[in-house]
């Protein structure tokens, strides 16, 4: 970062270097909105527009039951799965989309757990997202493991105490709040060493980091497609076995979908041979055809550039919040060293859902998450640096004015 | 039935004394198409193609994630469930929609059986969808209880011997293959008598049928979104949960979107008071606006005409299969009373897959089911009397030129 105040002209070459520039020109990006959040709702990809008018009209329509042959709806759970296999450094036949990130948690823990069978100890980070947290204390439960719940430094401690008794590690590679990332390697050698198994959560990864779960020798992950991967509102989710796990994995919710031969229609319950016994019910195909259109728009782009991007724009908004908003009361809760962090940052303010409000009144929306964290996210594909300079800037206005005190923007409303 | 020869005309007075005749009008069907598989994947209402639109273009690319507060995106699974709560004799605060069949049955399961603890028997029935059996073995097993699969006749004698060791029967109310309907108060009366609860299954009968699941004092149901609903490939499925069970239920899936205040990014689960403890992740929007917009058609249904209407089909079909194809080796595997049977025919016959695939090249939809099942569904909301009449008058130009008996009929592919 540069020791000078940032100006317009700075943010402005950074853009025209952008080697990234040109992906904005495919998203469908609202007038007079500068959208920070897409790590909670990835924008609109033009393409998915006509694919989806297509898939009712024509698939659904006039195609009726022959899509599912004809138009290809019955394999579009592995191939897409295929397509977010390469962004997270899987194998095409590793990954498989169906249901909910939740629901495929649950899967993954259930499964894993019973591989361990004879040991008794999740570990996982206090901090991690509601859902994953949750679904980890109710299968400990069920299954009468212990749930341990550490700070995320203290994660390796954690494994180390558990020991022999060391079954699973549940944790999520960003965290939802803080962005901050976790050394993947490290943490799933640590746990293999330990004689465990690793789930990682790649809700806030996948899309916008280089993933690379082979590399790390990772056993298990699940992920979200409606945040970086601009699948659409409540997009499916992805879930990862790795290949040296999928024959002997037992999947809790044995429904039809994950049979070898669904279409057999037998009474007894034998899982497909590879990834394919993950699925349960039918596919929720059209969000999944959304989802899988909207996969296309990373079909030429270079992941490490991306995520440069993403570390720069998180350099350039805590550089400018420091430069513009100094003495407004603002705290850092994300790692200030970009290596360590998402493609996302979280300021810490008192009033921070009322400044957010005000925020989203004047078209900047980022996102806010109790208790006090105002969360900004910078997916690199449409996010401008140009973009940082003017959110900052309206930032600024907000705070200086004092325009985020006002009734409307303390009344509290369900967001996600 | 009359003991004359059916004619075109008598088909033709069926349409013209239809009072559901003009609900056809509300559907895009393709030109040259008898659909008679509706009870596999409904048709596309037409007022879904530019909910859609609006949906993709203007929800999602343009509100973007403001969208969960102001298009209604957030309390849609609430919304969807109170709308199909009407079809399904249940109140609006009964019902929710989330997830897919399989993955409700799970919950249901999981959540009758921990209700009755200390009782060990599930009743279900042999032939009854394979997901269902899947799923309550896989449930049985893991909790230790013993699936008992009876025949549809011997149900109540197996709830008796079952006795106080009974916990659970669940049942697919009409059968997927045959179109069997069960007597739904009775069986549930016996179950209680038994102390035990019943699970109803309403796939096949939801949007066909009026059921009475409060009438009959039912404790659970689970049903599809994409059959007679027409909420389109994969719709999400809905949950049944009466008022009474739902404070005390306990969903295995704890999902975030099931606590009682999923933004307040508590760490520890609380479940929701009501039906929405049934949730488990972030609903998928596409398909649930899809689902929530087909609906609509059913705003100005009688569902008793439409149960009518489908009985009255289905005599016609029968009575015109015997009249046509009589000498072809068609056996009735449904039966033969209109009251005891959902608004699908099914018949037998040992070139059942090429006699199917011949239908469809000629646009006559139904489908197949092994081993020898021919299914038509009656969708009385846009299947006509005169096509019934066609259909079997293309089903017997099939069957007297043995049209069906060509290689490309008998190469088997994957439906669903």
């Amino acid at each position: 970062m540069t020791a000078s105040p940032l100006t317009r002209a700075d943010c402005a070459a950074l853009d025209a270097a952008d080697p990234l520039a040109a992906k904005r020109g495919e998203f469908a990006l609202p007038e007079g909105v500068i959208y920070l959040d897409g790590n909670s709702l990835g924008a609109l990809p033009k393409r998915v527009t006509a694919r989806m008018r297509a898939a009712v009209e024509q698939e659904w329509g006039t195609g009726l039951i022959r899509s599912w042959n004809d138009a290809g709806w019955y394999p579009a759970p592995q191939r897409t799965g295929a397509a977010i296999a390469r962004l997270i450094g899987a194998k095409a036949d590793e990954v498989v989309v169906c249901d909910s990130t939740s629901v495929n948690l649950y899967k993954l823990l259930r499964g894993a757990l019973h591989m361990r069978a004879g040991r008794g100890t999740v570990v996982t980070e206090t901090g991690n997202f509601p859902t994953d947290g949750y679904i980890s204390q109710q299968v400990a439960d069920e299954t009468g493991a212990r749930l341990v719940a550490a700070a995320p430094d203290d994660i390796p401690a954690a494994i180390a105490r558990a020991g022999d008794d060391l079954a699973v590690v549940h944790l999520t590679q960003v965290n939802y709040r803080t962005g901050a990332l976790y050394d993947m390697a490290a943490i799933t050698r640590a746990a293999h060493d330990a004689g465990a198994l690793v789930i990682w959560d790649l809700c806030h990864s996948a899309g916008t980091i280089p993933v690379d779960l082979n590399g790390c020798e990772a056993d298990f992950a699940v992920g979200c497609g409606y945040k970086y991967l601009n699948g659409g509102p409540g997009a499916p989710s992805f879930v990862f076995v790795a290949n040296r796990h999928q024959a002997g994995f037992r999947q809790p919710i044995a429904g039809w979908h994950g049979h070898a031969q669904p279409f057999a229609f037998g009474e007894d319950y034998t899982p497909a041979p590879g990834i394919a016994r993950m699925l349960t019910g039918t596919a929720p195909q059209l969000g999944l055809i959304a989802l899988e259109e909207a996969l296309h728009v990373f079909d030429d782009v270079d992941m490490q550039a991306l995520r440069e991007k993403g570390q720069a724009l998180g350099d350039l908004f805590i550089a400018l919040v420091e430069q513009e908003c100094a003495g407004h009361g603002f705290g850092l809760a994300s790692p200030r060293d970009a290596a360590r962090r998402g493609s996302q940052v979280a300021l810490t303010h008192p009033d921070g859902y009322a400044i957010m409000q005000a925020l989203i009144a004047r078209g900047v929306i980022g996102d806010f998450r109790a208790p006090d964290i105002l969360r900004f996210g910078f997916a690199g594909l449409y996010v401008r640096f140009a973009d940082i300079r003017d959110a900052v800037a309206t930032l600024r206005e907000v705070m200086d004015g004092r325009l985020w005190d006002r009734p409307e923007y303390h009344a509290r409303k369900a967001v996600t």
